[in-house]
């Protein structure tokens, strides 16, 4: 398994719609070069932060075409490819894998709650034989504040055990530091990533692989020089700066509802008002919230 | 809004799967005819106990094709049209509206959690925009402790103001009598439907239209006699009888897990085995579940 580990900071790109919730295909593409360019390893789209669950299957996949079509690699993607049913999942993931993306980062399904771990073995397990092939790699997505349902580490365990060349990394958005050294811990060579920014220096002390983080999208510079030197006696002072950095940035990220912010930080960043659209359910911060953002933001330099 | 006024007992029709997980459609539409004999008013297919949010838009669409190609009326169906993002709920409820569907149950978006009423209002709005047919009439589905997405009575209140002709009802089942007789009061000429079987009596006792229930799988026939005879005092034993009868078989329902339980007993009243099976991340009940509700199914005279 070590052999396919996934390492680096890793951006869960959020995904501008305009005004009338259309996907915003240029400004997309545009956005990942810039974080591509600003020091990320890879773009997880469409995760939570990316809005997926408030996009159809073809949005996801036509998305995923544009990526790819702007050049970004494959080996450069972590797509989302999850829906709360198997057959839908599988034609994501199909669709994925097809273009050649690094991994897939997979979610529960999310209807049911309470439901079994022998009920999310099978789950997954028929997404891996419906997609039937050797390329496939997932990334699981532990996010109980927001699926509501947690993958506990004998499910983790046992998808390792069955599939050990496709089940390969977690994202683990419990946001508690000792749950993901406990991942470290049980599972060598799997790939554990912080889904908290401020965790990644931890983790990565503890031995995880780094991060799939939403204040990446204004950030990954800060990222990128811990995930670059934490491991250097010589370069404290710089890793504490960076680390400060990212602590405040997301901080200031969560003022409001977390997406609707962190959509008004990338509109200022990139200079595109349209950044602030949002599908429902979610809607845009309002504009006393966003003046205050944006006052915070350049208080903080930027 | 009167006279589009909902009443009646529906059944949440539970929808049957073979081993592998594909739909069987001919032993649907069975269970769909012999439940309208039994005393349904119609069918309220693919809701929660229809396991909808376990197959795909194409699944659902063929099987609500399925059920209008064997006779059942579109007026006897309302079928659940909703998912978690707008498009495909579009695409869902147009289908459905096309096909001369009664009404289209309706869950809120349910992936993120803590959204506002403003967010809600704005997903249905979009929903009705994109619709745009007149004929079309949505039931909201309240149902927290799944969804985790309480509709508030303010925003039920403002999507009735906005759309009195298409927002008709509400499935509650949430399980409290004292808040479904508070929609009941506060919306009058709004179609309050019980989620849960033994509430239903209550319920149209406090002004209430009736229920979309999983009992009904099973005693349809006693939900009707409650429903036809409540007012009649002369009467009273008769409805007694048949409101105990829904009490046990609920609670029976209840013994182990609800979906797959309910599946056991549709199989052992329809006699197929296959009525076990259920699509992952669910898992049928053990042989030795399976014995003890039959048992009890025996006890209790069926």
């Amino acid at each position: 398994m070590t052999e396919t580990q996934i390492k680096g900071v890793f951006c869960a790109a959020t995904t501008p719609v305009n005004a009338d919730g259309a996907v915003q295909h240029g400004l997309f593409t545009d956005h990942c070069r810039a974080l591509l360019d600003e020091g990320c390893h890879g773009i997880a789209m469409l995760g939570t932060t990316g809005e997926a669950n408030n996009f159809s299957i073809a949005e996801r996949q036509s998305l995923l075409d544009a990526a790819l079509g702007a050049g970004i690699r494959g080996d450069q993607l972590l797509p989302g490819t999850s829906s709360c049913n198997i057959p839908e999942t599988i034609a994501l993931t199909k669709h994925a894998v097809d273009k050649g993306v690094r991994a897939c980062v997979m979610l529960p399904p999310f209807y049911y709650k309470g439901v079994s771990d022998e009920g999310l073995f099978r789950f997954y397990a028929s997404v891996i034989e419906g997609v039937a092939d050797d390329r496939l790699r997932i990334i699981l997505y532990h996010i109980p504040p927001v699926s509501q349902i947690p993958l506990s580490h004998d499910l983790i365990e046992r998808l390792i055990a069955a599939f050990p060349d496709i089940v390969v990394g977690i994202k683990d958005s419990f946001g508690d530091l000792e749950h993901m050294s406990e991942l470290v811990r049980r599972f060598p060579g799997f790939s554990v990533l912080a889904g908290a920014d401020p965790l990644m220096l931890p983790l990565l002390q503890a031995g995880g692989a780094g991060c799939i983080t939403a204040t990446s999208n204004l950030r990954a510079d800060a990222l990128r020089v811990v995930f670059d030197n934490w491991k250097d006696d010589t370069q404290a002072d710089l890793v504490k700066a960076a680390q400060d950095r990212i602590v405040a940035w997301r901080e200031l990220s969560n003022s409001f509802v977390q997406l609707p912010t962190i959509k008004s930080m990338v509109a200022r960043v990139r200079g595109d008002d349209s950044w602030m659209s949002i599908r429902p359910p979610l809607v845009p911060v309002s504009d006393a919230q966003r003046e205050t953002i944006w006052a915070e933001m350049a208080r903080l330099g930027q």
